[in-house]
């Protein structure tokens, strides 16, 4: 640390938490329920009202071809690697306000606390806002950091289609978006570092009244889609014995996902089937088809792997006993993530500072920190929500908790800006 | 019979079969799928097509407020109550070309069969095309002759809403359907008997070499609705012990329906979990909430009964065991239907006249005739369909079956209208 006497950001939690339920206020459903997928309207908006913010703070905003937003506060030293912190505003149908959000507008205040204790800091410090961290849309989580660490190339995103057969092309040039989605793939040298805070979407903080968490690891997370492809027909003339219902094929699947997830005997494996399409879809029709989605995650990457060959053995033996046909396709497996222990030190350092609790811990949901690593050292910093809740109308964290992060994260900023 | 030497009807089935492609291209999808979910601008352009082919045949047509249309053959007894013969055109999602259609235009034929052969009836001859066979749009089948039979209350039909949350009116009304929903339910002399022409949706006929099937009873069936209500969470965060995951509750209740109908032991119980809708259905979301929509049938009543008893408490039990909440809700149980044995043994002589091989046999799959039972005397009569597939796009009826059952229809027809 460059400074002395350590900074005393200012943080204004009641601006904050207005801010906060303004963005929850611009949803695609009814308060107290967001919706926001990527490049729809209430996305669209969302987006205009952080920049309008972000300006307020008399930042420089730049967007690239995919729409990841980034907001500088220039330092003193312009033309070295910025610190950078953020999130998304994207939000999976029926969820929240708090996922994501806390780091976009919680970065903005801790860069405004700083602006208020007439911090000056040496290296720029970016607010970057990742276009599409929720998979709604394309089936694919995470998409902008994605695409800027190099983990997914153009023409696979050339290739994406969502539920309306959309490509993401179309659909960047409906927002407004330009130039060659070539150039969202960032050097290695653009950012110093990246921090981000986020809410921990699990119940330990809260739990153990810890202000803040310290995120060493994040979880490994696989996406695999599972199709099931039986024999249709009527639902009366059809008798039992020549079934292949392909849905009856499926519930046997969701139950071996539960049961391969248990059975590792670690707490840290989860398995979930999130989406069931039933093809013809009407009471009166045998299912022909089906397809789930399936999302395996652990902080530990060959017993992730051993879940996954656990749920393909099932379908292998589903598919026999069942004689229907079942194909699966792995959508996404990433490898975990491991932080930067120089930017685990410097929110250790301030966390004392603040007078905050704090422990290090695992992040098991995934983030737009998990691809950010590829391109720069990163780390995550995690506060309370509670009971666990997110992905959902009823997530929370109070101001108190919300306080706590920005506190820490700005003080952080002001370190490893300095 | 008045006539003492049998009319011999002129069936051209070449002209049918054409009439049964056309009809085939009006569909939502592309060849060879037919959807013509009720009311949807390819329903309304089909029962045009099939209007003007009946104004071609000097039909006399109206309609009633729900869409339900008749077109009549005026006997020389224009004021003694008509024989009734049709079907529906209506078709689920992803269906086939036979279904209903073969009812509808089958019967125009059997009447222009008639008509050529110089016969005059005595009786008018009434062709009805029923409104909303198919549960697709309402979640109840046979709209039109449930009404028509005083089995649905107007009330009960005002209160129907689509997934787009449309009412029965509103549609109605944009499709130019006119007049009190009071109206459309019918004296029980209105008709004098009715017989309705079906493919069978089941593989016994075409097995067994038969041309036609005399149906003497229709199978009781039932729809239940299965609401799941769990609680929802981020798939990496909510750990495995803590879950109330709905769709996994709703995976052990589909199991349980396949279980149920199986374990009756006989060959007539059929139960179906034909459709499963997720909430939120996001991959990364642990679902909260699943519909099912199921449907069981059976010849005979206290048998299917004693399934839904089954499905019912392997739901107290899925409940208890998972804490999810779990409500069920009856869309229809309805009586199994017994055919007048005078319009069978007009069937019988019939088709003897007509050289055609015949038997009797039950019916599993529900039709109009189960509601035209409440306000006439009703029979119906099979052809066989390859491989017993129906509601699908390779449903396949061959012109020699469709002639045979037009043939026997029309020799029906003349027996009892003279």
């Amino acid at each position: 640390m460059a400074n002395d006497s350590p900074i005393v950001p200012k943080v204004e939690i009641d601006t904050l938490c207005d801010e906060l339920a303004a963005l929850a206020l611009i949803s695609e459903q009814d308060p107290p329920v967001v919706t926001r997928v990527v490049f729809n309207e209430a996305d669209l908006r969302a987006r205009a009202y952080v920049k309008s913010l972000c300006e307020d703070a008399w930042l420089t905003i730049s967007e690239d071809a995919i729409g990841n937003t980034f907001a500088r506060w220039h330092g003193s030293e312009p033309d070295i690697p910025p610190i950078a912190t953020g999130s998304h505003i994207d939000a999976i149908p029926n969820a929240g306000s708090y996922d994501g959000t806390v780091g976009v507008l919680g970065g903005l205040e801790a860069i405004r606390s700083l602006q208020r204790a007439g911090f000056h800091p040496r290296r720029s410090i970016e607010l970057i806002l990742f276009t599409a961290e929720e998979p709604t849309r394309f089936g694919i989580g995470c998409l902008g950091s994605r695409m800027m660490g190099h983990v997914l190339s153009p023409d696979a995103a050339r290739a994406l289609r969502d539920k309306q057969d959309q490509t993401l092309e179309y659909l960047l040039k409906e927002a407004g978006f330009q130039g060659p989605l070539e150039s969202v793939a960032l050097p290695k040298d653009r950012f110093h570092q990246f921090v981000e805070l986020h809410i921990e979407q699990g119940p330990h903080l809260e739990q153990e009244e810890i202000d803040v968490g310290l995120v060493t690891h994040i979880a490994a997370p696989a996406s695999m889609r599972v199709q099931i492809e039986g024999e249709g027909g009527h639902a009366g003339g059809k008798l039992m014995p020549g079934r292949k219902d392909a849905l009856v094929a499926a519930a046997e699947l969701i139950l071996a996902v539960e049961t391969a997830a248990k059975s590792t005997g670690n707490i840290s494996t989860v398995a979930t089937v999130g989406v069931c399409d039933v093809f013809p879809g009407a009471v009166n029709s045998v299912p022909s088809r089906v397809k789930l989605e399936t999302d395996i995650r652990d902080i530990d990457g060959p017993r992730r792997d051993s879940v996954l060959t656990a749920i393909k053995s099932a379908c292998t033996d589903v598919a026999q006993r069942r004689g229907v046909v079942i194909t699966t396709e792995m959508v996404n497996a990433d490898p975990p993530t491991t932080s930067d222990s120089a930017i685990l030190d410097a929110l250790e350092a301030s966390a004392i500072e603040a007078g905050r609790t704090y422990k290090r811990m695992v992040a098991r949901a995934y983030h737009d920190s998990s691809f950010m690593a590829c391109i720069a050292p990163v780390a995550m910093l995690f506060i309370p929500c509670r009971g666990g809740v997110s992905h959902r109308p009823d997530e929370y964290a109070s101001p108190k908790w919300i306080a706590g992060g920005v506190e820490v994260l700005a003080r952080t900023l002001a370190r490893l800006a300095s």
